[in-house]
């Protein structure tokens, strides 16, 4: 045993500032055990000597003795104190688990995500303006809320989310989206995600066939696949999802995945006619439409269309909402709506299988809607990302007019940015894009399996981008496409 | 068009009070013309002469009916507004989903939990005593990490979640559970469901084997259902999970679940000997061990057992802990340490499949550690637990001693209690326990698979119950199970 080692690192055991002397001896004794610089069989030094060496009590030694036995790390005989032996025949250190050799062929198969979550900046998609959140309004009603329910929004709640929140969402969708939903169908989630993965489970089985916009969001795809589904990639047009008859005869799914306000990533907008038609034919074959509705809030042109949810009378829809784009993304909080028939069950469903808490943040939100703020500052963000993205379509046609075009910029927190020419390789863009520090995702990373779609550009949000700094980025942008001109195939 | 209706809804539509006239005219026509009271081809009424009938000015019907074209459910032709024919034949109102109909398989198979997760009261297991709880320091670290970090918390955040949480885990369970780890093991969850949710899905395919102790969590068994896994159940003794040399050669095992500081629910506690052979037939099978924590904070006699992912180097163990019992339920936040070499892998399937955010709480959380809070708070609640516990046991010895035994009452925040006689009706009298307003699910209920196991009693959560009712609630508890005293086959 080199007591020298383990004097030294008795004295300064890193982090261990704060720790008790008996503690920090435990501690590297443990070590010392674990790592077979005390082998099987030694006999530890004891207690009365120990203490001397160390300059400590004679019980902070005995103390650390025990507890090495209680773990098992040690044995006790008439005569002291030695190592266990159990260890040397516990676990050769070849086994133990290497890199990715752990994971799940489920997990492996998965797929980077076209633009980390975490980049904000110009022109990362999906980030509200930060800058014009409300932040200290929002403390306050948290601490409202947190001294008006107190210890009572400490415990467990019910699966389905607090009854004052799932209200407050029912009342805005039936206002602003032309939904058809009480508070009962209404259901608290942690985000769009957390949605996605619970609606996949309780409404389809491994295997069964899903539907997704091709190219489309791939969190969504993430979560099917998570949940063993099959997913089929349906084109997608300037307006969205367009599936053909082959596809309804020999493709038949059971759930559909459609972000008919603003299509995700192209931003085309469904009309009402495909709208309706889609309903009829998934009610036809017995599908659950998944109505992601994730940006719809902000709609630049025209009267917002109203949510396919509400467009007919117990439409086979199940709606997904989210307020990481209208409030902000830390809070974590989503919700879907299923149709009248099925909130008793998904209630059950979600009562065997999610534990609910936050009572704190829900109520937060229902204050922060019910007192009128919420839609106060969807005014506000409204007036400001419609400024943002009409600079960025002028500095677009400006500097990129002559080799691309934009779609879908009718609505919502991003645009795509189309090359006029579909050979060019979005995919090298977008990297050299990154490495010149603008995050714009190629449309060609979200592609759903194999088939190839005519998609090929840009995915460039504006609403977190300043207007005084537009036109600077576009031309940063412009550059690298230019430079990176290379032609694919 | 019956107008007289019309007018009427119009002037008090449900939840409307707030909207201005516009809305309220385009809400109460979607809502006619869905419900089929306008029918489809039904001419509108002119704007003028509508807006005359209702006493509102003729640009509020303009703007509705726009609204109704844009939503596809009115058109306009030279003559005028008519109902759109599209609805008709939209969605037969057959085909709306109805029940249960529209459940996966997997979600119908989904158990119900022995014990509603928002129940509290005695004697609810796994809820701490929430009135003792510092919720006013609470608010005031959340304000001031609010105030610190503000916007840069409001966006999304890294997979893992914010390094400061991460590394005050990582020196707690260093320091307070024998863990050998770094903060870069440790990634945040929304509690132990997300966490077992996480690990089923990124360490095992669909069919895998996991083993459960049996009786188990059912938490667990819901997760890995969810993820398609093969549970197998293995009988726990007096002291926990208890495979056989069978079990390890013809069930063998992808994962392996366990709660060996405090079995859920019997309560027993794994020697280390056990932990050690465990971990090695772990090691040799390839298998990774789940080690669920959940409530090892609170040991009432003897040092605390370390944990087994410390036990060893690198024990290929993934450790799950929760901070609903330690801090609040409520605050949704939990943890997975993952081996060092899976930290890597796993950071990347968590980058892929999951979107984090919630910087706020988890700074408070940190800084709640950090500042020492949460070590006193563990030491208060140590002493609470131990004397709310000292009381039960007395009072069940008192008035149920002649019937039943107490089990694993040395840890945790519940013991089991265990009828002499196996054959008793645990569950009945769990169900009548409940009727008379005392929550104690019973071990029958937590059965793992078909096979049936030895253990027959209630599971008493004592963390809540003020010491002073403890023995009246005792008292009624005995009642019951004298009252309902019928036996099994």
């Amino acid at each position: 045993m080199d007591y020298q080692l383990l004097t030294a690192s008795f004295e300064a055991p890193p982090g261990a500032q704060r720790w008790s002397a008996q503690r920090r001896l435990h501690e590297c004794l443990r070590a010392a055990i674990r790592s077979g610089q005390l082998a099987p069989q030694t006999r530890l030094l004891a207690t009365r000597a120990l203490a001397l060496e160390l300059g400590i009590a004679r019980n902070t030694v005995l103390y650390a003795y025990e507890q090495l036995a209680t773990e098992g790390l040690v044995c006790t005989d008439r005569r002291g104190t030695v190592v266990s032996t159990l260890l040397a025949v516990a676990v050769p250190r070849a086994t133990a688990p290497t890199a990715r050799a752990g994971l799940a062929k489920r997990a492996l198969a998965l797929r980077a995500s076209p633009v980390p979550a975490e980049l904000s900046g110009g022109f990362a998609p999906g980030v509200p303006a930060l800058a014009e959140f409300p932040a200290t309004l929002w403390q306050r009603l948290h601490e409202r809320s947190w001294r008006a329910h107190g210890r009572s929004a400490l415990g467990y709640a019910e699966a389905g989310g607090a009854l004052a929140l799932r209200s407050a969402i029912a009342d805005h969708l039936r206002a602003a989206r032309g939904a058809n939903c009480d508070a009962g169908q209404v259901f608290i989630t942690d985000g769009t995600q957390s949605s996605l993965d619970l609606v996949a489970r309780a409404f389809a089985d491994a295997g069964d066939k899903v539907w997704m916009e091709h190219p489309g969001y791939f969190g969504a795809h993430t979560a099917f696949r998570g949940a063993l589904l099959n997913t089929v990639g349906i084109a997608v047009d300037e307006h969205g999802i367009a599936p053909s008859a082959s596809d309804w005869r020999r493709q038949r799914p059971k759930l559909i995945y459609v972000t008919p306000s603003h299509q995700y990533p192209t931003g085309g907008v469904l009309s009402a006619e495909r709208r309706l038609a889609l309903i009829a034919h998934a009610s036809k074959v017995g599908a659950l439409i998944i109505e992601d509705d994730y940006d719809s809030e902000f709609r630049h042109e025209g009267p917002p269309l109203a949510a396919m949810q509400g467009l007919v009378e117990d439409a086979p829809v199940l709606y997904l909402g989210t307020f990481s784009k209208t409030v902000f993304p830390a809070l974590r909080i989503g919700f879907v709506v299923v149709p009248k028939a099925l909130a008793a069950p998904f209630a059950d469903v979600l009562a065997r299988s999610t534990l609910r808490g936050r009572g704190a943040d829900q109520l937060t939100l229902a204050a922060f809607m019910r007192d009128g703020h919420f839609g106060l500052h969807l005014r506000r963000m409204r007036r400001l990302y419609r400024q943002r993205r009409d600079a960025l379509v002028a500095s677009l046609e400006r500097h990129l007019g002559d080799l691309a075009s934009i779609h879908g910029d009718s609505a919502g927190m991003h645009l795509a940015l189309v090359f006029d020419d579909a050979r060019m390789d979005d995919v090298a863009i977008s990297a050299a894009a990154l490495a010149a520090g603008i995050v714009a995702p190629s449309l060609s990373a979200h592609a759903v399996g194999p088939r190839a779609h005519r998609w090929c550009g840009l995915m460039l949000g504006y609403a977190q981008v300043d207007v005084a700094v537009i036109d600077g980025l576009v031309k940063q942008l412009a550059a690298v496409v230019r430079r990176t001109d290379r032609r694919r195939g």
